[in-house]
């Protein structure tokens, strides 16, 4: 259970099976910085290039395919004062046809980052928004493992390596498994948000920096399909895929799967009980594959005498 | 503002342009009942056929074409002691060659649902689930308006009218609004349920026949597109279609709109401001048309100081 | 098998259980004409509204639902001398974000018709397509029946009862089968074009009104779920639906059927063959439902020893 | 304009930026062999692993990212005397809950492949398509480049780099053009075909082993963003994403682009020519990205005066 400060000089803009910048034991804890989704260190310097640089991968010893990773992220805090964002909506989310009425030219926003208040404040473009704090609230856009088959596969999307799914819940307080594809599992993460709507609409989190503290463990011999993630309140699985539709396609079945697995339901109980019980959350519906989550209430279980 | 106590004697399969069978004033606030979605009323005595049938149409007077029709829901209440669901999840929400691996003829699963008690309980099928409380909350399935050009739409599908949009926060204490396309709007409702979860993944939400208590209002010469819901938590805009993505779309240009039109945000920081706080829920992934409903918290437009 | 010569005076803007403006036997011929998509008849003289303003319905004596109505189009044939069409590709065809760079405003685009010597050839705007003649293939682009359930369906959309397809197929020498939902059938036809591409892109097909002659003929007792299709070369099954991935599913779920209940094939054999020899149009990709139809070649059933 | 023969000994699962296995001068000719989608060679041997292993990637020398690769195949023959596919539809192109009412196992069939007579024939399983002949009508399933930014993408799925379309008109005599990533090009080939229908429904397409010979050209300084063919009769471009509808929205971008940079077609133009005789495939509906292809007649363009 060592504690690994770990300083990154190299980022890699696919999960893939990259040489590891650093092996660490089941339950090792790691520090380390994240660069911005174009590359931006916290002293705003040009690290490394599009798309999202990743820092990583931190190999697991022991990891072998079909055994499932598992990350818990204690934190997750942008290290700079200032983040920025596009200014207008995806055409993605929007009717055929919508024209917004102002300048298309792509246009980045500016936000004050201030973590010790808990506030991101537009700085520019001047309206009525501006200087008026929202809560801060940081996540990871991108937390994955090299793929299968050797593939190595775009920071700019997603898939059942985990990757870039942008959702706001893969935040401090998060547990994240992963299915374990290759030795040592290679874990990645970047792409730090100080504040993202679902969805992720204007493709932008207000894109920062980070200072990052996880721990890495294993789970041998257990395999899994898609990401799952637990907080205090849900258990939470992630589809990513185009159409949306797809997406709540992998995510539903992927937690049928987790309550059989996990907590022991039947098939017929779990079908039952997400009908009465399921929630769902618009992970991001801007990258080339879009994720759709798929969530149950923990207390919902516990108070059914379920236990995982 | 008078109230009208309303027993129904027949019930409609479409949202259309039927004879009304009550005219209020608007403001008027109307006690009626809705049978289930196959058509039983409180004494499980069947009313009228498949599939969900609805009470109404009530006419506002004064309501033409180019209006939005306001509904205040006060009360939607199960007004019997047993209600139904079936017993698997839709292919719609599963991966495609998904196998249950249980028998696949439709079987009824009855609960028992106990309004003072604010409980929903499965009775059958017997397994694990079975005689233990979840709690109750009921909603209405289909809430809608006579749809333009003379049409009449199944009641098993959505549109710009309302209709079967399956989402769970179309419950008591919802004020929800609809384009009025004809005279007197003509509103139906219908299609209650004692607990569902999100998505209607299961086709079904505790199928229960119920009391219900609301007010019609109007707001003249103020157009809108799609159905617009508030409660005391969230600005709700509704789209129906499918895919996801095609509901995403409708429901997120009609958040812009409200902003715009409802809060006075130019369309820069209605972007703006969406791609920070919007949050969406899964309304249905079963009928014809599927329901995603964009929402913003009430509480971040005031803190901004932006009033409705 | 009477002729019969009908001079429309009244149109309709849904498919729905409309009076019919005659009854004809079934394998009664039907010479009419339609006017264009906003209604303008031979003499460019408005006379309906929009959307797509459909001549009929024409009732059959003796369809009783669950039976099979079947079209046979003789002759659609444009009666004046200029069609028009829109003058650029529909935002549903092209990339998100995609910007033509050209004109945005609705601008419509002028055809000279000649059926005499088979051409459409563009008027305006001038470019250097204008004068210069492409072949003329007339089509309509509605073609269908009453829906079920008393529904009254727009006719710019379509379903299972037909509706507006906007398939180049639906062209003299074809024959299509359209379920019977009502007493009489009511068969509406509409929306005529002199040439379109596959998919009508651009949301329309050089609009033009037409002389259009039909046969209607029943076949009782038996039962079809989408409207099917057939003419020398090809069998065809129509799936209305979005995305195109549902459109696709009906239409080849529909040819399944057709195989088996038409041509005798047990499922494995229709499963096998289709995988060899299916071949898919793109009917629409603009109208709120698209349609996809499922082709196979009838020679490749005749070889085969498969009789229909 | 060399001609080389190349004996493969290594086959790759990924598109990505593996080892050149042969470098070659642009213009040059490869006579080389493919295995079949699960590795097995013309004497049935297995030499390498699913999923559709690729023979190279071959080098063109000169090639820059930024450049356009051209193919020019030849010939693609079975070399081999039997294939194989499954037995059934996939679930992705039939109705929700399509129950086929056969055996679930996947069950392999085998057809004998007579390339002198030029025919497919079923030999098991046995049913009445068994012993009838249908038309050979060879095809590869996969050819592409090495992808962008060090992506390397599996052999199952497809995108800008090309990859398994499973689209039957790449066959002999059609020219592709591919968007160069990477230093050489990298081309691979593999996953021939015997015959199959549009969009590789089934999931196969008499899977085998072939003889092929190719020409690989270079186009400098001309860049396109998806793979464009060419036969004798129409120009086509290919998308590749889902659903449906979003390959719809590549190929029909990519389409407007060609007519403007490769025949000097003005935007306008390019759209209202499209409009009127656009064509549409269905590449496949069943690999992780589906195909639609954008066709134009070049017969049509020929007569309008436009010249590539």
């Amino acid at each position: 259970m060592a504690h690994h400060d770990f300083a990154p000089t190299t980022y890699h803009n696919t999960f893939g099976s990259h040489a590891p910048v650093l092996e660490v034991d089941p339950g090792d804890t790691i520090a380390t910085t994240t660069v911005d989704a174009r590359g931006f260190d916290r002293h705003d310097a040009a690290r490394a290039g599009r798309p999202n640089p990743q820092t990583g991968p931190f190999a697991v010893r022991g990891a072998e395919p079909g055994d499932t990773l598992v990350l818990l992220l204690h934190e997750a805090r942008p290290n700079r004062a200032r983040g920025w964002t596009t200014a207008r909506l995806a055409p993605n989310v929007l009717d055929f046809g919508y024209e917004a009425g102002f300048a298309r030219e792509i246009e980045l926003a500016s936000w004050a980052v201030d973590v010790s208040a808990g506030t991101v404040t537009l700085e520019s473009p001047v309206n009525r928004l501006t200087g008026q704090p929202l809560p801060l609230a940081p996540m990871l856009g991108t937390v994955g493992v090299a793929p299968d088959i050797g593939e190595a596969i775009s920071t700019m999307t997603s898939g059942p390596h985990g990757g870039n799914m942008d959702y706001n819940r893969i935040a401090p307080g998060v547990r994240v498994e992963f299915p374990v594809f290759t030795q040592g599992a290679l874990f990645f993460l970047g792409d730090g948000h100080a504040l993202q709507g679902d969805g992720e609409i204007d493709g932008t989190g207000v894109e920062i920096s980070m200072d990052v503290r996880f721990t890495l463990d294993l789970i041998e011999g257990r395999t899994i399909d898609w990401p799952r993630a637990e907080d205090d309140t849900f258990l939470m699985t992630c589809g990513n895929a185009r159409p949306l539709d797809q997406a709540v396609q992998h995510a539903t079945t992927a937690m049928v799967r987790w309550l059989e697995d996990g907590y022991g339901l039947t098939t017929r109980e779990a079908h039952m009980l997400l009908g009465r019980v399921v929630e769902y959350d618009l992970g991001n519906m801007y990258d080339p594959a879009y994720t759709m989550v798929c969530k149950v209430r923990k207390s919902v279980l516990a108070e059914l005498g379920f236990a995982g």
